[in-house]
């Protein structure tokens, strides 16, 4: 049964969340994950859903901006890094997933024109158009699984958090319209564990892969008690370095400098779940 | 024609240093290398000797300490990281070249009674005996080569210096008679080139392997301004970050904690010059 695909509504902010409806699916299943999302039996955020999968960030864009998109990606791997691309107007990302139908497979999607958020929406069948390609972007879930399975302990995991968001100073590379800062994730590690966590994440350049910055924060132009939009963890303990990840929100400020006429993400921790396992990501 | 095995001199300090001898020999040729410091027609520094192969760190033992030794390298596999251990009395090296022959083939010896320099040799055929064992070890200048060669700057190197020597407050593992602190080199790094010096570093990990320490100096009881017997350079520019390795001068301190009645090491900057690449150390 697909989702109505009645708005949620005109975004004053992106706060609001639905609370989530567990149903009798098996979360540790991707298909029946997003089956749950589909159907509207869940729709809260997928952090632990599906564990062992990769989950990615969504950009749908219009034809005549995507081929320049596609090249703001290459040009920006690490933020950037393009699990799979769409055909146009076809809603299907194969590679990621048989089943996957990207007008109803997310919880939540945003809803940008002009580069202005404007709508939240459960599907996005009723402006789904033959115009439209979709962009997945790895996301820096599936490193952190391998962080914690190499024994490194993630605290604002343990507190409920995710990484702490920043923008730098750094410019990334342009593409057409499509400019901005780079933007990272920040997580904090005994020097030990940092130099492991290096180790760990430069098997995953396809979800970020390893950090782009360690140690001083003003060097990249971050200021710790300045998150971006309050997102996530900034506690760095005495004996601790903070490490920075690039960050799937680059894009999406590229995007909105970009201001195209339409543009559909994912909500923020409302990812795409896919049925590609995050150790097949590994390059070694 | 050998060496006369000649004492160079009793030892008040380890700063003594032979004028090099350049013959007419080829110095990108390892073996022509080690028949040269053979014969004496070299007696100098072996950093930029034989580029491409691998130098090695050596420390010969009578047999009764040779085993719990070798439980030394094993319980601390970063700091002893041994490539090669001789049979008892047995003067050859075949693993790292089939020629070589430890009693002549480093151009300057250190003999060590009862932990204490006595004396420097230039060949240690004199005071060879069948109850000795060698152990070879593997050295950083292998893996500055692949950090040069991935493009990052050893700005030491350039000013005709080695990496800073520190001891840390990092207690080693103990086998035996044989315990003592983590010694360290520090080599120093702008963030992106720090993050790119630990997946170089991380591909050898028979030469000290990965950093053990980034950061703060004194989280590993390390003073800057305090070199191990002023060795080396120590200067961190205010961008960039001190990153510190296991080093081979640890067993060293290792040894003289035990007090052999007898060991040989070569002298620092005296390597053991061997036929086995760099590049063939890579586990990646």
């Amino acid at each position: 049964m697909p989702k109505d695909g009645s708005v949620i509504g005109v975004m004053s902010s992106v706060e609001l969340q639905l609370p989530p409806q567990i149903g009798s699916w098996d979360r540790g299943d991707a298909r029946a994950a997003r089956r749950a999302i589909r159907s509207g039996a869940y729709a809260g955020y997928t952090a632990g859903i599906a564990g062992g999968y990769v989950q990615a960030n969504v950009c749908i864009l219009p034809r005549a901006y995507a081929e320049v998109f596609l090249l703001y990606c290459q040009r920006n791997p690490k933020p950037c890094p393009l699990l799979a691309r769409s055909d146009p107007g076809d809603a299907r990302l194969p590679a990621l997933a048989e089943d996957l139908d990207i007008r109803t497979d997310i919880a939540r999607y945003h809803v940008f024109r002009d580069g202005e958020l404007v709508q939240e929406l459960s599907d996005i069948s009723s402006i789904w158009s033959d115009d439209l390609i979709t962009f997945a972007l790895g996301c820096s879930f599936s490193f952190e699984e391998a962080l914690q399975q190499a024994g490194l302990r993630l605290r604002f995991l343990e507190r409920g958090n995710v990484a702490g968001v920043y923008v730098t100073d750094i410019a990334t590379v342009p593409a057409g319209p499509f400019q901005g800062p780079l933007v990272v994730t920040m997580r904090a590690f005994k020097p030990a564990d940092a130099i492991r966590a290096v180790q760990v994440t430069s098997r995953f350049p396809n979800v970020h892969g390893a950090p782009v910055h360690i140690g001083n924060p003003g060097q990249i132009g971050v200021d710790l008690s300045k998150r971006y939009h309050n997102v996530g963890d900034s506690e760095v303990a005495d004996d601790e370095l903070p490490v920075f990840w690039a960050c799937g929100l680059t894009p999406q400020l590229a995007v909105k400098n970009a201001r195209p006429p339409l543009c559909i993400t994912h909500a923020p921790s409302y990812m795409l779940i896919t049925d590609v396992r995050n150790a097949a990501l590994a390059v070694l």
